[in-house]
């Protein structure tokens, strides 16, 4: 059974939307955010307090877009994942690394310095800083989206499911004003998924059942 | 054949070191660092005016440790890949994507807000912030280098080409001075390769004969 830690609309979204396309069992863990402050105990299972934390077998992971990497390749085939034989091979790879290096890290500047931070730590210039990188590099997501109602390869994979998240991260923080028309659209059909849709139901059922409250939106 | 494009010292270092240990042939072609303000016309290229950049036949990428991924299992097979039916598989893929969305953004913080921006603009508490971040995830690679010689797999791998390039950038940038033993002894380690020292020297040697100055260390 793979079990994944998760706290309410943070970057575990993507595993446990990539567990729901691909139909897999999984057990869902609800945590307090930041669970290095509210769920001490945590820090005995991944030092680093980071979420999310998937454990199969003897596997032990905390990169979001890596464990949707691992989940497609070790329990696929699945046809989310690309094949190293596909022309859109080096195109899917490069949104799987793109989602996180480069679309989420600038988001949670914004995030920590207008809202994380006490008032005196706050700096609306770093903020705006990054917010502007973010979407000085979502212009790739823009071109990309103009061409086809995907990412790559003609079809829905688990690089929609990565950069998706950081779509809806950027919605939750305010952001989503500044998306392109082309990202707006994508946004709004990825939404519509019954996978999408399934991921945001388990993430609302595992936090009232296990008691964690849904964190407050921009 | 194979086009890197690089700016010294840059996180396009992880693709050249990959290149070199997998002794494929390649063309480096060196840009002032940033593109974006001093190779207008690369734009044309890589409209984000990021680096790397690397294109084989159809394929255009642009994330660091995407591209080593990318190299290491279109040109493979090499041992500096992990097997999916490898117990170590999980880990070398967290290795891989922790590389560059975990430790390799903090420290283009931290080189901003203490160099790159004009004096007005920096920022010591900001820049504080995420060396103390960058450390603390340190924390992670501290304790697999105290276990075994490399970070997975019982052998020198792509996930240590990716990591090692975190750690040569925190050298130049002055981090490297509060690295923990383990750490530190690795990141030595990782010096000797003969790999590492070739691709060093061809990115000396391409510095020179295209004519870019290579960039201050800290």
């Amino acid at each position: 059974m793979i079990t994944l830690y998760h706290c309410d609309a943070a970057r575990s979204f993507r595993p446990l939307w990539m567990l729901e396309e691909m139909g897999l069992p999984y057990e869902l863990k609800m945590l307090p955010f930041p669970p290095r402050v509210f769920a001490r105990d945590y820090l005995a299972l991944n030092p680093l307090g980071t979420i999310p934390f998937m454990i199969d077998g003897e596997a032990r992971m905390t990169e979001s877009s890596g464990i949707c990497h691992y989940l497609g390749i070790k329990h696929g085939p699945t046809p989310l994942m690309v094949d190293p034989g596909d022309p859109a091979y080096g195109a899917f790879l490069n949104w799987m690394y793109f989602s996180d290096a480069t679309l989420t890290f600038p988001q949670t500047l914004v995030l920590r310095y207008t809202q994380l931070e006490p008032e005196e730590r706050r700096n609306p210039q770093v903020a705006g800083d990054y917010a502007k990188w973010f979407l000085g590099r979502l212009r790739a997501v823009e071109a990309a989206t103009g061409k086809s109602e995907t990412l790559c390869a003609g079809r829905f994979t688990a690089a929609d499911i990565v950069i998706g998240y950081a779509l809806r991260l950027a919605d939750n923080i305010g952001l989503a004003k500044d998306f392109g028309p082309n990202v707006a659209a994508y946004w709004a059909r990825l939404q519509q998924r019954d996978g999408f849709k399934r991921a945001v139901a388990a993430e609302q059922k595992a936090g009232i059942e296990q008691n964690v409250a849904p964190r407050v939106r921009a």
